[in-house]
């Protein structure tokens, strides 16, 4: 089937005179995540992990995906003829290289502009100059193949009051547009969804587990202009956009309309959000600001009503864990409890609680050596039984009306190693060392990394991913530009000035391959202390309340400072979260927040 | 004196139509440290610091220097009219954007090109354009005024062997060589003193306690050219540089020479070490490659003899302290010492030691309040004499023909308050916390610097400069590219990842204004651990050892890994350093590196 499909495109590609055609993983907005619309390259490919990117050629097909991905992706693969390169590995060329390579003299090169953006698209033009290759981006080759193609997501939107944003569309608005001034551009094209939710105060249900809605913007000094599927909004959305004059426009129209614009403007949009298309259609001569959308830092940043909203929110989901924890811990071996049956029973609880939407991402439940799978996703395939014994570990989140959570507990089903619990307990003790960092404003997420690493890379273990991401008020679980990494990675944009407000996760982990996986994780907020001569001293806000398994606890392995923590964290979360427990889960939760 | 120094340059100035003219810190070499010759910027303006620029335009005259100066440059200013600009400050303006805002338009800039790096001086060149500066920089105006100007320094060379340097002048030529090849390069135009004096291996006596010698340098892929004045080159180079057949060339003949380079060389160099005379004399139409000199990397990561000789000049240096310690200890209040007399016997002790040449840099002995200065340096108006109380702080280090060592340590003189027992504990604990970190290859400065820093920001105190600097191995006290700094500073060019065989110091520090200064100072090397699925770790073996006085610690402020550390650490400096006492020392260093 994926040989059929393939040799279709190549007819396309002929019939166009397309020599190579890129397909990635991407919406036309530069997503993290994409609706079922957007998987091209799943179709295209038969491989359908998240990330990857396919190029078809007259004669070859490849797909590039990271480390994560080689296992599944060579099975997946299997009778398609698509060769698998293996990002990363040595002497495997990148995306890139390959078509420098392989692409004729005087040769065309084709995607579909509107998935890939700007800067990339812009590199590959500037680095096949030399081979004087054309570029054909105007159409979406694989429409012609895919049939049976669903159609664009088309949920229903709804407005985020006051009452939860801490502000109104209008000033939002006023910021942004000082920010244009600020940089002396008169019109700022904002494409990336989770930015224009913040800014019109919109929510929608157009990508799984992500509340935006598929959108373009385009703010004037001036007017509004909002690119979306008009029946997805209702009368109070349009009330509020109606304060601002914002003029509705058909979805796709912003290819059009931007070839409308003006000479005389200047036109702020970051290359790295905005796609090829919409970039290219603007008319060379008008000057672009090339930068970070403005929204990005004021978004990262929750005012005080978001923070009031967001604690709140993470009261229920302490609520709906605590209880899952309980229920987990009395009846495991007692009952049938599975991987899928236990993220079941954690959703329903979720959806006890007051204004739940929706999962915030997919639960990884992921019992023994399932858990070293960083993003494992029970199937009913792998789907384990729970046992009294060894460990489950189990991340998960909520979108509620006020606000985003994101939260890992493991669990001892029952007796563990020592091995086992040296790991537990140092990954305790490094997300408690960072939790209770005391730095100066100015520092990054790299300044702080170490001190959740660094009672792993004593015991001379690493995991091989940032230590935390930022996470949206009511939006994306991963949010651009704070986090926790030692390495500055340039594209993943995580390496910001940590600012009053921004809220992060803190979740350092142990991935053993075969055996056990553990991680904790908590959310921080960043909140100024004292000013003083040395400069403003900032420190975090634990916003996220469950206890910490103490079962799988080495308690000798623990500073005097850590464990003073962790007492004082057990407390606080019996305060906040037994009023709201049965007197069974009440009962269990002292025993679990009792000093150690 | 001051005042009639700055008009007779603005009517140097206003002879060449000059409106600002600026007098860096600088000699020929971008060196750190310079001679009595290069000191225009103090001869103008009675400020006797290390870093800081002066700009004089024809109605102001200003310095600029940073944190650690405030204090000094205040009080060497007074009377002078010279306005200090506190660098760091907020609303205090860069150099830079003091020019920008101060030239009028279609003014002229002026300075020695020689003094001014290639990069600084093409940046103003570009941030000005639109004022449309003009800039002068041929001529020295300093120079005019300065009447009685010494000399350049004319000190002899010597050679150092092999047995020293663990790879020869030939060796190292090759590595060089092999470096421009792969960057395509021909020719590779060397000015940093220290670059020169490890290519080299010469070393001699033109920077006070930099053991340089001033020259440039131009290594071909066939030939090589040294610019020095050949006089100060014994038989012994000249035999080893014959090898290479190195042309030596008078040392300015290299503006002149640079100008008669062929069209078709590529020529290697770093615009932050080559002046921006030497630069702008090379032809435009020659292709240049902007680089940082394949030198640094090579000169700071030292070879396993380097390492050997390191290891044993740090045990007669910590033999000097230690004896210095108990000399002090013993004898404070029964006879008259001061911060200068104290200064004269470290010296003198360390001269007894084998190997000696001289002091590393001009030593740090600050009783009392003078401690808080992170620089001081006693002057006979300022001595203090030291009493049986309060603390006393002594930075110091040794040029040693097998290494240079810094090391320091705060002393008790007597009782000291909680304060500062609090202060003087958190400091330990910092430079402990650093010492022993495990971290995986790739880590930088800023990603260790919360080690040594976090104990500090706790109490709510900061240090305002980095927690340590590379040093160089018989060669300047600080050197690049590591070091350990949590926020990036590109002009520093010390956050290079940290590589098996780089030896940076770790110094902590507490410095309160108008009462006490806190600093101790181990140097640390980085050495290679397991190498395993995680990466390759990492950790620091420390080559200092002399006591850290635990007179003036509060034990328990101690957590148990630090305190342990402790222990350790003050074992193996009896076991090292007490061999080399006599017996009333050996008892007393018993005394002082016993358990707590």
């Amino acid at each position: 089937m994926i040989k059929i499909r393939i040799d279709k495109l190549r007819e396309k590609m002929k019939e166009q005179n397309i020599y190579a055609y890129i397909i990635p993983s991407s919406d036309y907005h530069q997503s993290e995540y994409v609706g079922e619309y957007f998987k091209s390259r799943e179709f295209m490919s038969g491989f359908t992990g998240s990330a990857g990117t396919v190029v078809v050629t007259l004669d070859e097909a490849g797909l590039w995906t990271d480390g994560r991905y080689f296992i599944q992706a060579e099975d997946e693969l299997k009778g398609s003829n698509i060769k698998l390169f293996k990002m990363g590995e040595e002497s495997v060329p990148t995306v890139e290289a390959y078509l420098i390579d392989k692409l004729p003299k005087d040769s065309k090169l084709g995607f579909d502009g509107k998935v890939i953006c700007a800067k990339e698209g812009k590199d590959l033009e500037k680095k096949l100059e030399f081979k004087n290759i054309a570029i054909e981006y105007s159409e979406d080759l694989v429409n012609h193949i895919w049939e049976e193609r669903t159609e664009l997501p088309n949920k229903k939107a709804f407005l985020l009051g006051t009452e939860y944003t801490g502000a109104s569309f209008s000033e939002k608005l006023q910021r942004v547009r000082e920010a244009m001034k600020e940089k002396k551009a008169t019109a700022h094209i904002i494409t990336s969804l989770d930015d224009i939710a913040w800014l019109f105060n919109i929510r929608g249900g157009d990508v799984k587990s992500n509340p935006v809605v598929l959108s373009y913007a385009i703010i004037g000094l001036e007017g509004v202009y909002l690119f979306v599927d008009e029946s997805k909004l209702n009368d109070e959305i349009k009330s509020e956009l109606n304060k601002e004059n914002v003029q509705i426009k058909q979805y796709d129209e912003i290819y059009d309309f931007v070839k409308t614009l003006n000479d005389e403007e200047v036109v702020l949009l970051d290359p790295a959000k905005v796609n090829y298309a919409v970039y290219n259609n603007i008319h060379k001569n008008i000057r672009k600001i090339e930068s970070t959308n403005p929204t990005i830092m004021f978004k990262a940043i929750k005012n005080e009503v978001e923070l009031k909203n967001i604690r709140n929110s993470h009261i229920k989901d302490g609520v709906a864990v605590t209880k899952f924890m309980y229920w987990l811990k009395t009846n495991v071996g007692k009952m049938e409890i599975t991987e899928l049956s236990a993220t079941q029973k954690l959703e329903d609880l979720r959806r006890e609680q007051d204004k739940f939407i929706e999962p915030s991402f997919g639960t990884i439940a992921a019992y023994r050596e399932h858990a070293a799978m960083m993003h494992y996703s029970a199937t009913k395939e792998s789907d384990y039984t729970l046992e009294p014994r060894d460990l489950f570990l189990v991340d998960s989140g909520g979108q509620y009306y006020d606000g985003t959570t994101d939260i890992t507990r493991t669990i001892a089903l029952g007796s563990t190693s020592e091995e086992v619990q040296t790991h537990f307990t140092n990954v305790v003790r490094g997300m408690i060392r960072l939790s209770k960092a005391k730095f100066l404003h100015g520092c990054r997420g790299y300044n702080l990394d170490i001190l959740a690493r660094g009672p792993l890379w004593d015991l001379g273990i690493d995991y091989k991913c940032g230590t935390g991401h930022g996470i949206g008020f009511v939006l994306n679980v991963h949010e651009a530009p704070n986090g926790f990494r030692w390495r500055v990675v340039a594209d993943r944009d995580d390496s910001c000035i940590l600012e009053e407000g921004m809220v992060t996760t803190n979740e350092p982990g142990v991935y053993v391959q075969g055996s056990h996986g553990i991680r904790i994780e908590n959310e921080l907020v960043v909140r100024k202390l004292e000013k003083n001569e040395y400069g403003q001293f900032m420190d975090f806000e634990v916003v996220t309340f469950a206890p910490i398994d103490i079962d799988a606890l080495d308690e000798r392995l623990f500073l005097q400072d850590e464990k003073d923590y962790l007492n004082n964290y057990h407390k606080e979360v019996y305060n906040k979260i037994s009023p709201f427990l049965n007197d069974e889960e009440r009962e269990w939760l002292k025993e679990y927040t009792r000093e150690i």
